[in-house]
C-alpha cells in the first residue's frame, strides 16, 4: 500500500469507526479511558524500551538537550499520563447534553443537543504524552481521533496507542476510534490535510512554523494559536505590590509557555515608583529587559526595545517594556501587537477594569490575575485540548464542549408550515 | 484603482470600521437599524429606478424568468425590507452577553462573553434583498460586513447599499461597517477569499455552485450548506392522517427551498396503507414520484428511482420514496444519502422517536413535524443569516449569536499561579 492509500484508509477508518463512538455510553467511554490508565502502568517497561529507540535516535541525530528532554517518558511521565487519562473519566460526559429548550407560539418544542463532530486530526511535535491526552479527550467527546505526531517520537507514540487501541479492541469497541499515522513522510500531513471528506477539524499543536504550514495546506478547518504576545498593563490606580506580584508571575514562573507575559505596559503616572520595583524582581529573577525611550528614562541600564520588540513572542526571559500614557494607548497598543491570546490589567479603578474588559478582544482578558491562568485546566473546564485564537467555533482554552457542536432537536404534534 | 488594490482597501477599511461597531451601544445600532428602514421608504422610487436597469440588463442578456423574479424589487419588496431591518432592531444585542460565569476554587470568577466576530463576507446570488438583510444582521451582532452581490443586481445593490451607508454617516456611525464591492469582475471574489488578515468569516449564499467555488478558493473559514435532502421518515406506528398532513406540507408548501423535503421513507409495514394515500395527496398537488422497488409493489405507477435519486435535491415537485425495514434501515439511509441538513421521524413509539433525536447527525431532526420549520425565524432564533451543514462553529440555522464568538474575562484578586 503506498502512503496516500495508507492515510485515505485510516481517514475512511475513521469515519467509520466516528458513527459507532458518536453513540457509546459514557459508561462505556469511562470504563474505557479507565482501563487504558490501567495498561499504560502495566506495560511501564515496554513503553519506556520503546521510547528510549526514540531518544538513542534523537541524540545519534544530534537533537537539542531541550528537545530530547520533551521526548523522554520515565515512570514519572507514565504515571501523570494515567492520571490523566482517569481525570478525563471523571469528568461529565458532554455528549447528549441538552444546553437549552424553548417552546415556540405552535407548541413546537426546540432545544440544541450536544453532539460529536466526528473525526478529528491532532498534529504534533515530539510530546508523546499528547498523543494519550488528545486521544483521551476526542474519545470522551465521542470523536475518533487520528494522530500524527513527529517522527522522532515515532516508536514512543505507536507503542502508547497501540496500547489504546488495545483496550478498545478487547472491549469490543470501535478499535479505530484512535489511530496513528504510522509513516513518518511528511507527504502523509499534505494527504491528510486534503481529505475534507472524512476529517472535520484539525488540530495542530506545536511551534508558528508547524501551525503556518498545517493552515496554508489545509482544507480542513484548522482551530489554532500562532502564537501567544501576552500583555499585562499596569495602570494608574494599581495596587503595586500586586503588579510585581503578577508580573513576575505573568513572566518568570514558566516563561517558554503561550500565556507567559511578553511585553508589559505601565501608566506613566506610575512609572516612575513602578519600574524600579518591578525591575529589580524581575531581574533578580534573570529577566532581561527591553524597554520603550520613557521606560529607559526610568531604568538607564535598560535595553533599548525596536519595533520588532512589541510583536515578539520571546518564550524566554526577556520582557519587552512601554510606559503608555492611559488605558487608551494600552488598549490601541494591544490591538496593534497583540496576538488575540491573553491580557491582564492590574487596576483599582473600576471603569478601567470593565473597560478593559470590554474592550480588549484577546480570547482571555483578566483583571488583578496572572496571565498564567489562561488555561483549560486553571479555568474550570476540566481539560484541555488547545487554544484557539481564531474567533470561529472555539476562541480561548479548548475544553471537551468544544470537541462538540450542536444540533437541533424539536419535539412536534403533527405541526406544518403555514406561511 | 485597479481591482486588486481596490478590494484590499475595502477589507482593510472593514477591519478598521470593525473596532468601532463592535463597541456601539445597542441603542445606536437600534436607531440606526430603524432609520435604515424609514430611509428606504423614503427612496422608493430612486430604489425602483435603479433597479430597472437591471431588470432591464437581465431581459437583454436573456436571463429566465425565474432569475428576474428574484431580481424585481417593488413597493412590496422594499416595505418588506425595511419591516426586516425594525425587526432586527428589535431583537436583543447578543454582544455583551455574559452567557455563563463561575468561581474558581482560588477565588477567580471566569465568565464567557460573546464578542462580535470582526469582519464577515456575504457572497450571493440575485436577490438585491439579501444585501439589506445581512448588512442588519452583521450590524446588529456588532461586525463590519462586506456584501458582495451577483452582477445583475449590482445597480440595486448599490443604491441599497448607498441607503445604508448614508444613515450611518449621517448619524456619525462608521460608514464602513456596510460596504458593497462595486466590481462586478469575478476576480474581486477570488481576491477577497485571500483575505484572511482581513475577514474572519465568509457566508455564501446562493446555488450549490457558487458555493464550492467559494469553498476552493477561500482562506478564509466558509459557513455554508451544499444542498438540503430532507428526510421523513413514517414510522411503523405513526399517525398516518398527520403523516399526509407533514409530508404534504415538507414537499409541496415550497418546494424550491432547501429544507423541503426529498425523500420519503416509509416503514414497510404500514406501507400497503400509507403510500396510495399519500400518493394521491402528493400527485394531486402535482408531485411526481420515484419509488424503489417494494414502493412500485404498492404504487405500479410510479417511475423507478435510480441510485442517482437517492441524493438528488430536486427543489422541485418531485419526491424519491423508498420502503425501509425499520427505524434502523431509515438511520443507514439518512447517513449514506443524507446532506445533515433536516430530516423528521412521524411515529406514536417513544423509543424510536428518542432514538431518531439522538442517532441522526443532522444538523436538524424533529419528530412528528414538518422538515419546513428548519429555519431561524419558525425556530425561534429571530433571524436568520444562513443554515450551516457544517459541524464547526455553528450546525443548522444561523442567527444573531451565531455572528458572535466569546471570551474568557475573569475577575482576580491578586492571584498568581503556582502550578
Amino acid at each position: 500500500m503506498d502512503i496516500k492509500e495508507q492515510v485515505f484508509r485510516i481517514a475512511k477508518d475513521a469515519r467509520h469507526a466516528a458513527s459507532a463512538v458518536a453513540g457509546l455510553s459514557s459508561a462505556d467511554k469511562d470504563e474505557a479511558l479507565v482501563e487504558m490508565a490501567g495498561q499504560l502502568i502495566h506495560h511501564t517497561d515496554t513503553l519506556i524500551e520503546e521510547n528510549e529507540k526514540d531518544v538513542e535516535a534523537a541524540r545519534r541525530k544530534g537533537l537539542s538537550k531541550a528537545m530530547i528532554d520533551r521526548l523522554v517518558l520515565d515512570e514519572k511521565a507514565i504515571r501523570a499520563m494515567a492520571r490523566g487519562l482517569e481525570e478525563v473519566a471523571a469528568l461529565p460526559d458532554p455528549v447528549g447534553k441538552v444546553t437549552s429548550m424553548w417552546r415556540r407560539p405552535n407548541g413546537l418544542l426546540v432545544g440544541r443537543m450536544r453532539i460529536p463532530l466526528g473525526v478529528i486530526g491532532i498534529i504534533y511535535e515530539s510530546r508523546p504524552n499528547v498523543t494519550v491526552d488528545a486521544a483521551a479527550l476526542c474519545l470522551k467527546a465521542g470523536n475518533a481521533v487520528i494522530l500524527r505526531g513527529g517522527s522522532e517520537s515515532i516508536n514512543s507514540n505507536l507503542a502508547l496507542s497501540g496500547i489504546l487501541r488495545g483496550v478498545l479492541r478487547v472491549r469490543g469497541l470501535p478499535e479505530n476510534a484512535v489511530q496513528l499515522i504510522p509513516v513518518v513522510d511528511r507527504e502523509a500531513v499534505n494527504l491528510l490535510l486534503q481529505l475534507e471528506e472524512y476529517i472535520d477539524l484539525i488540530i495542530p499543536r506545536g511551534g508558528e512554523d508547524l501551525i503556518r504550514t498545517v493552515v496554508s495546506q489545509s482544507r480542513i478547518p484548522v482551530i489554532k494559536h500562532y502564537k501567544g504576545v501576552c500583555h499585562v498593563f499596569v495602570d494608574a490606580s494599581a495596587d503595586l505590590d500586586m503588579a510585581v506580584g503578577i508580573c513576575m508571575n505573568a513572566k518568570v514562573q514558566r516563561p517558554g509557555v503561550c500565556n507567559a507575559m511578553e511585553t508589559l505596559l505601565v501608566h506613566r503616572s506610575v512609572a516612575g515608583v513602578f519600574l524600579p520595583a518591578v525591575a529589580e524582581a524581575l531581574e533578580k529573577a534573570g529577566v532581561a529587559l527591553r524597554g520603550c525611550e520613557r521606560t529607559r528614562a526610568v531604568l538607564p541600564g535598560v535595553e533599548e526595545a525596536t519595533e520588532k520588540d512589541w510583536s515578539e513572542e520571546y518564550l524566554d526571559l526577556i520582557l519587552a517594556v512601554k510606559v503608555v500614557d492611559g488605558i487608551d494607548d494600552a488598549i490601541r497598543h494591544i490591538e496593534q501587537y497583540g496576538s488575540l491570546h491573553t491580557e491582564s490589567i492590574v487596576t483599582r479603578d473600576y471603569d478601567n477594569s470593565q473597560r478593559f474588559l470590554r474592550e480588549v478582544n484577546s480570547s482571555t482578558v483578566l483583571v488583578n490575575a496572572s496571565t498564567r491562568f489562561s488555561d483549560g485546566f486553571q479555568l474550570g473546564l476540566g481539560a484541555e485540548i488547545g487554544i484557539s485564537t481564531t474567533k470561529l467555533h472555539a476562541f480561548g482554552p479548548m475544553g471537551l464542549e468544544e470537541l462538540t457542536t450542536q444540533k437541533f432537536i424539536i419535539y412536534g404534534g403533527g405541526q406544518v408550515r403555514t406561511s
